[in-house]
């Protein structure tokens, strides 16, 4: 694929540390919820995929925008647009909560941080979560507040980040629960941390609302790091389809509902939370899916994607479409995140696809990879 | 600047005539609307500035989504969103309308086109305005469908695009007024065509429903084009200042307010429409607006811009900050767009400002420039 370069404007917005991991050998952008999102250095795709495992890396994932509900009514809300089931969650924790419209087609996939019972974080994927929350609350005359804050998280992810995080913040960070957070000082500022991440190779998300300290934790980050072999990195297109996590706009968007993209344990239609969609869920789920997200294996060693690709049996018709891929070093092969339709979803059923010209198959398998 | 790749992958949407542009010289992307927006080429920003103002160009705007809002509350809901009177409204008309909140900030400022009483299409800026019509409409309990139709713009811009469109599409889209909209035929599909698009150099916006029909109209107005010179191009930076085109996410936001933004006219305060943020309006026309979007003129023969950059006065004090420039070979200098506080917005006031570690001057003037 040819290089494109992005075109830089005040609506692509920077982060603040924008011009640091620019002279840290950053190649490409990606866009995401109106901010430049790191995608790529000068080392490769796997090289990177492999640091990553072995060592720790810092991310600007400033991306990965805060809606903030606060107010009387915030829970009401919150459980509005969610149909995982909120009414026991607990301040100081993360819960990923699919958010869908009133068809059930899935508007956004957070984690949402309760921060008290009366302020909420809902950390978003690629979408105007903040404009949907708003018309419902302006529609339903919630007492609510709903605002962007000012904070740019930076992931520390990579198994050395327990030591390199103990080493800055002190041995009670290391007592943090996956998906608890808390708020840990670093030179006299707090800073909110999660352990959470966008890959399942441990480690945190610093919620940086002090830009100034935020600034000055960065640098110390990678100052600090170089005993763990520190590197600046980004969301690993490798690591997170072996890992299986999704991504909203890549493998799943609002023509999807929860149920077909394996979400069933954040779908609870049992209890008697009000949420939008719960009906028509309810409908879906006792006349049954008809497509479903599910791993691939193909045989390739090589593949780029910008597009759906669409997957086909032995009379050429169109069976489902894969929307992520790349190749594994674990599997070697191609591995692919792909929509099904009804009945074309059993693991191992083969299929086939054209490729900038070339023929070739795979199967379909379970995700996770295994 | 550096030039750094866009990292492409299916949510950063593709265009159908993005294998097409790939091959005719594109250089560098923006995103719009989760969409690849050409955004450069392999000639200079300045050359085809020229060429559009002397001769045709033909763009891919399919980032300029549609927000289509069908059924018997339609109207109320298009209403409700923007401050614009739209009662008188006539089908087949263009209507420029910022959409606001009921704080009054700015969500969008799309381009609402009348379809019929009961279903209209907003083509929309860079932000997902489909989400807050949702909210809003499941908020209020409206009886709308809110949808996304499959429509791919492609602008046909320039001086020579009404003799291009004429040898086309006939005599009678040169009778098309400006904003209006029609139907016409090609090879026996009709196309929603309005006299529109983002320069004021004159000319068309197709808005392809017919996906295979736009692909062969696309390879055509090249074809046929070739005697009016014409080439593939996008949104020009240095027209749209020098025409002093406002570019949402660039220009403004949702932090400003159309009356700061020299939206007066778009603002109807006196009729008894219902919309968001009315009162609101009322209370800062009342109270007198504290910025004011101006624009401005520099003394320096280039600038790249990627974020805001403060304008200062003589004290040090921030008196504005800087969004969108360009030099223009019309002024001879670069002319930019800036919001001011209060009362720091007369004409001729000077600034000073700081750009990459040098020190310069400029003065504010009106836009558009003269």
């Amino acid at each position: 694929m040819t290089k494109i370069s992005i075109a830089k404007a005040r609506r692509l917005r920077t982060t603040p540390y924008t011009s640091r991991i620019e002279k840290q050998g950053l190649s490409a952008y990606s866009v995401y919820n109106h901010m430049l999102l790191p995608a790529g250095f000068d080392v490769s795709l796997e090289d990177s995929y492999h640091h990553l495992k072995e060592h720790v890396q810092v991310w600007d994932v400033a991306g990965e925008r805060q809606v903030e509900i606060s107010g009387p009514d915030s829970a009401k809300l919150v459980q509005l647009m969610t149909c995982r089931d909120l009414s026991n969650a607990k301040e100081g924790r993360c819960y990923y909560c699919p958010i869908i419209d009133d068809n059930a087609g899935l508007i956004n996939d957070p984690v949402v941080l309760k921060i008290n019972d009366n302020k909420w974080w809902l950390s978003i994927a690629d979408s105007d979560v903040i404009l949907f929350a708003k018309g419902l609350a302006i529609g339903k005359k919630f007492d609510v507040s709903i605002v962007e804050p000012n904070v740019d998280i930076l992931a520390v992810q990579g198994p050395k980040s327990y030591p390199l995080m103990e080493k800055i913040f002190g041995k009670e960070i290391t007592d943090l629960k996956f998906f608890g957070f808390d708020y840990f000082d670093f030179r006299g500022v707090k800073h909110l941390i999660a352990r959470s991440g966008w890959s399942k190779q441990g480690g945190y998300e610093i919620y940086v609302e002090n830009t100034k300290s935020g600034l000055e934790l960065y640098d110390h980050l990678f100052d600090i790091g170089k005993e763990f072999n520190v590197e600046p990195g980004c969301p690993n297109l490798i690591e997170r389809i072996e890992s299986a996590l999704l991504s909203y706009g890549n493998d799943i968007d609002n023509n999807d509902n929860p149920l077909e993209c394996g979400f069933d344990k954040y779908v609870n239609l049992d209890s008697d939370v009000i949420f939008l969609g719960k009906e028509k869920l309810k409908q879906i789920k006792s006349e049954g899916i008809n497509k479903k997200l599910m791993g691939v294996m193909i045989n390739l060693d090589k593949i780029n994607m910008s597009q759906s690709i669409e997957l086909i049996d032995n009379k050429n018709n169109i069976i489902g479409d894969m929307r992520s891929a790349v190749f594994s070093p674990t599997f070697k092969k191609v591995i692919g995140i792909a929509m099904f339709k009804k009945p074309f979803w059993d693991v191992g059923l083969e299929f086939n696809l054209n490729i900038e010209g070339i023929s070739t198959n795979g199967t379909i398998c379970n995700i996770p990879f295994v």
